[in-house]
């Protein structure tokens, strides 16, 4: 399975995406930023980031989309901004028929490193070393990028198991 | 001027458009709602915005779009999808080069009714007299966008008022 994930942001979006199935070892296929400026008009950055996604998912061809969930208690100077960018790469990913899931920051985080709490700097060595590369991802929205496809290989795999076990105890015989 | 006006909200985005310029009375070209279904996943939802927006456009054709500004002082339950729906309506009008302006509900209260503290039906009142309509458009969300349309009218004229002055300030024997 191919997931690509989005941290989303006006000024730096990051997009990461990952090749794995839970319970095998992952790989990466490619990591990197959109970018766009902060003296640009909300529409032309806006604009930017639609192009950015779209030559990512013509790139990564992923299986499906994992988006940080962004709240209200984000950065109140910048969730608005934040959300808008979310937005535009749930858009773009449905436009294409791809399965859309949303991760909040904390799901994320208890994935790759156990707790719920772990800093930037405990994403970035966890995602360096399940992914086995020889250096950390930068910038830090680039490895969260990455942690969030990482999640999404392995809750998609969780839920598929639950589903099976589910089917399974609806009907013990099959 | 023909200016369309966006109340953004993934439920019920207002949609409206009037033609006029500061000082000659204003005319209604369409009001509407663009809507999606609660029950609908998000991405479905933002696809079905952008459709909506993208077919209003096609209609109307404005020289300009106006937007709400989404504060996160918003109802928090819905700021963030009321933020992408905004996000996507500005996405929309700038790919088309068409420019933007974000007003805030106190400036638009404040240009339609002289109070910034203006209350819904107070907008809609208003709306309905400056437009010489027989009656108030509804949802609320439909008299919210052309309040915002009837807004922009009128500050893009104050603004292109300002501007001619200051030129003449600079050069006050052309």
């Amino acid at each position: 399975m191919r997931v690509m994930g989005v941290d989303p942001g006006l000024t730096r979006c990051g997009v990461g995406a990952v090749e794995g199935r839970p319970g095998a070892p992952l790989s990466l296929v490619a990591v990197g930023v959109v970018r766009t400026a902060a003296d640009e008009e909300l529409g032309a950055r806006l604009v930017g980031i639609e192009a950015g996604i779209e030559r990512w998912l013509d790139e990564v061809r992923p299986d499906a989309v994992a988006v940080e969930r962004v709240f209200s208690q984000h950065n109140v100077r910048t969730v608005m901004g934040t959300a808008q960018a979310a937005g535009i790469a749930v858009l773009c990913a449905a436009r294409r028929g791809l399965p859309v899931a949303l991760h909040t920051p904390s799901e994320v985080k208890a994935a790759i490193t156990g707790s719920g709490t772990a800093d930037k700097k405990q994403i970035g060595a966890m995602v360096t070393r399940l992914l086995r590369l020889t250096e950390m991802p930068k910038p830090a929205d680039a490895a969260d990028a990455l942690a969030l496809a990482i999640c999404h290989v392995w809750r998609g795999g969780a839920q598929h198991r639950l589903a099976t076990a589910l089917a399974k105890a609806r009907n013990p015989h099959r």
